[in-house]
């Protein structure tokens, strides 16, 4: 029998932020027990995945291995964490354990791809632990900007694991637990063979601050907010949708939750009981009715999501309300880098209606759900770990957390999407690569990222499309001329006769020309069109179209 | 005769960052004296203007009324003040003013356009005015991030403005002018009507900081780096530059210049003898030859541009250079938001190479080149103008720089591209609305921003594309079935069978089934295709194409 080891893989998460996905497995090599532990999305942008509807980790060599899965593990509720879990069970079809927020969430992302929810279990918190093959796992309840977020406690043959989520260390999360010091030094007190660790914050030099700061700050600006206050966060951060609707309370304001992403997720935190106390709120038809300076509303899309409720009020009317000059617009929530002009959109927009809008700018209004580097290091001096492997990051986050762990004299490794590493001795050893990658799911249909698709749609995006047909009779001569039409550029150029007109005058020319041998060939006579299109194109526009041939034959 | 008046007009800039263009007025109405204010640009980006090349302000009202205008002014060289200058100078050909080393660059600008550089005319600073019409202009030196910027002094019939230009109050510049007050309260003292003013940094409450700072800082951390040091800034800031190569020269290393934007800019800043005292520089050819711990590079590419020196060198080898493990690389310059993912990009990939990337999120190595707020408060009270007009931001920046200003009981307009305001009262009025838009140059051909053609290309990138043809014989009978070609989609959906084969067989049921009625009309028989073949791929992808159908008749 071989040699037994521990492994670590990341398929998603590592080197990039979002779309987590990791897998452990024990056992001799090639033939190791897994554990898979997130299912995470990340979401497509229209500079680089125009047209796709969602991101998620490629799980091609773990559907190879499902029959080697022993179980799924969710660490805590947020969409890169849960968001492909009922797009992709469907091939690893293992158990799912998570604690019972994120259980109730997990089990909707299932049904509403048609899976059943009842593969989804629901745990209880540390100290309990689940024996799946050679692992017990427990949930080790951990502060972050979602209820019931929990770092997992991985005992194995080889020793101690914990991998942490996202985490910071709140001891006032407003909803949720408080980080446990106590607790925490209970679980590393055994020794542990490796900590895999959120690296997101690594760059943020100063300590995190508490959920609980921003109440008193929320408060008083709503306090003194004359007309109509909107304010948007992240739909999953509870605890802050609490607080925000709290301050509505206490100025004496009907609290409204205008999107649905934000509405369930209330629900399902009261119905799982985590969220106890919100306010009662009103519905859109009944906020129409109230004065506007009793009125405060919970809008999604802090990202400026064209088609969330915070974008909708931007551009005018939404579900009848409408904000005015002299409301006000809160943005209790961080721009996520990449997400700066479509934020900006919105803000301008209510600049023009004469909405006041606090933006992000300021640290009043918003606290990070993820440790800062202090926080990291005390984590790393908490848990004194043998081996610190940082996850959840671009690669210059896993390369400065790994730096930090070394200050230390920690042993640490890099490993991106689709490193394995080998956990098992006192260094971290890589093991090998796995094809990780990313799957678009376009429509219903999946693709891999790098089939060629997007790429394409992209080449159409930045050269425009000419496409040419021509008819070739029995006899192999043209039957009339070639025709154009162009799609996504420019009507006339150069010579200010419309462009098609000079495509097909040129292609005319060409055919006319070409010898009996090019006609009867259509790879030679596409290819001769194709070229004459591009290079007349850049004569008259000064760019070269991507162009589609279509040769008929009537033989 | 009309009552004459006095009017300001953006048609760039105003309500945005970048694309500067402003519009000055003198006269009976509908009949005034017009001079132009710069000529920027602004850039195209992937998600909103695909394929485009360059982004101009639509300039139509202006050419309609080319005989009115006296002169054109350009406050300073950076490309969203004199980028458009050679492309659109044709349409308006006037004299165009400059001091000597935005002259420089603007000749250029003209000539690389095919116009004669001799149109632009050297003007020598304050205390120099220049007569054109009603107007006499003088060039006010201001402290920016780019030699020889200036406030233009405009005294009208109606008394004098200021157009500030982009400024900061800096005492110290390194290279250029330092800001003056004693001049500027003796320009300010005869009473300013109007202050037309920079609003980029309104947002930022500390005072702004003094060139001169950074250079210490990047002095030490280029004398503490072991391998080569790659710097990065903004080509115009040559003040930088110079920070940079001294630093440089003073740990001992030589100096090279990687990408053509700094070297130009070098060469421009030298020739017109505002630099003096740079570094001597090595070619890329010597560079190899130098130990990399006795090099220094500063390399072109801050914003992550794709083909600039720091995206080359982030991608492997460049002009023979390469950067490795222990070698740092340090953006001395702020990322402009809507860039973070191309920045994060390369600030990634020299992760991967073990490269310490030292980035824009420490102030260390970078001072912004514009007011922050109490830097625009220390220019109302020291102007003191009767109005204040905000100019060059987005609108946000526009109501907060004019709130600002009424704060000081300065009278204060938001007057955002387009809106002609008439400053001859006390109080600015809005005098009109004019066309003010976009215009993109693609390839070698300008079109406007909402003439449909980009829209056309981002649907095409959204939804991919069918091609349907078909021809009909002279009988009106379909000769064959119809034909498909996809592009940007994925190649099998529900079925697994080929999309393409999935709709021919659909078209070619729907054509079987048509009437002859359908079939002789081209309209009907198109819009049949189209629709079926949108609604099959719905059924297969999930997605609906842009479909183009050419139908061919032999008849």
């Amino acid at each position: 029998m071989k040699h037994e080891r521990l492994i670590y893989l990341p398929l998603g998460g590592a080197a990039e932020i979002g779309m987590n996905c990791y897998v452990y497995g024990w056992g001799p090599a090639d033939a190791e027990r897994l554990i898979v532990v997130d299912l995470g999305v990340t979401f497509p942008d229209m500079a680089t995945s125009p047209g796709v509807d969602l991101i998620m980790p490629d799980i091609e060599w773990l559907a190879e291995r499902a029959d080697r899965i022993e179980a799924i593990f969710l660490t805590h509720a947020h969409e890169d964490h849960v968001g492909a879990l009922g797009h992709l069970w469907g091939r690893l079809r293992a158990p799912v354990h998570a604690r019972r927020f994120t259980a109730n969430i997990a089990a909707r992302k299932m049904e509403e791809q048609g899976q059943d929810g009842g593969n989804v279990l629901e745990v209880l918190p540390w100290p309990e632990q689940i024996e799946v093959g050679p692992f017990r796992v427990g949930f080790l309840p951990i502060s972050h900007s979602i209820p019931e977020s929990s770092a997992l406690v991985i005992d194995t043959p080889a020793g101690r694991l914990i991998h942490t989520g996202d985490f910071k260390l709140d001891t006032r999360p407003v909803v949720g637990e408080p980080f446990q010091r106590s607790l925490w030094e209970e679980v590393a007190s055994v020794g542990v063979r490796a900590m895999i660790c959120d690296s997101t914050n690594v760059f943020v030099p100063h300590p995190g601050r508490s959920e609980s700061v921003v109440g008193p700050e929320i408060e008083l600006l709503v306090a003194e907010a004359t007309g109509m206050v909107v304010a948007t966060t992240f739909a999953s951060n509870v605890a802050r949708l609490k607080t925000l609707a709290e301050a509505g309370r206490a100025s004496g304001r009907s609290v409204c939750l205008v999107g649905r992403a934000m509405r369930r997720m209330v629900e399902a935190a009261v119905q799982t009981g985590v969220l106890t106390d919100f306010p009662s709120t009103v519905s859109p038809e009944e906020a129409r009715e109230i004065p506007r300076a009793s009125l405060m509303l919970l809008a999604t899309g802090s990202q400026g999501e064209r088609r969330a409720a915070s974008a909708q009020l931007s551009r005018g009317k939404h579900l009848g309300l409408q904000m005015v000059e002299g409301d006000t617009f809160l943005f209790s929530s961080k721009t996520i880098p990449g997400n700066e002009r479509e934020v900006g959109r919105i803000v301008n927009a209510f600049s023009e209606m004469g909405v006041d809008v606090i933006d992000d700018s300021s640290d009043r209004y918003h606290v990070s759900g993820h440790a800062n580097r202090p926080d990291l290091a005390t984590m790393h001096e908490l848990v004194a770990p043998k081996i610190l492997v940082p996850m959840h990051g671009e690669h210059r986050h896993l390369r400065e957390h790994a730096k930090l762990a070394r200050e230390r004299g920690i042993a640490a490794a890099i490993a991106p999407n689709g490193t394995m590493l080998d956990l098992t001795g006192d260094e971290p050893k890589v093991a090998g690569y796995v094809d990780a990658g990313r799957i678009y799911l376009d429509g219903t249909v999946k693709f891999g990222a790098l089939d060629g698709i997007v790429r394409d749609r992209l080449r159409l995006a930045m050269n425009g499309h000419v496409l040419v047909t021509m008819i070739i009779d029995e006899d192999d001569e043209p039957l009339g001329e070639p025709w154009c039409e162009s799609s996504g550029l420019a009507e006339t150029g150069r010579s200010n006769a419309p462009l098609v007109d000079v495509l097909e005058a040129d292609l005319a020319q060409l055919v006319g020309r070409a010898d009996a041998k090019t006609i009867r060939d259509d790879d030679a006579l596409e290819e001769a069109l194709r070229r004459r299109v591009r290079q007349s194109a850049m004569d008259e526009i000064g760019k070269k179209p991507e162009v589609t041939v279509v040769i008929s034959r009537l033989s």
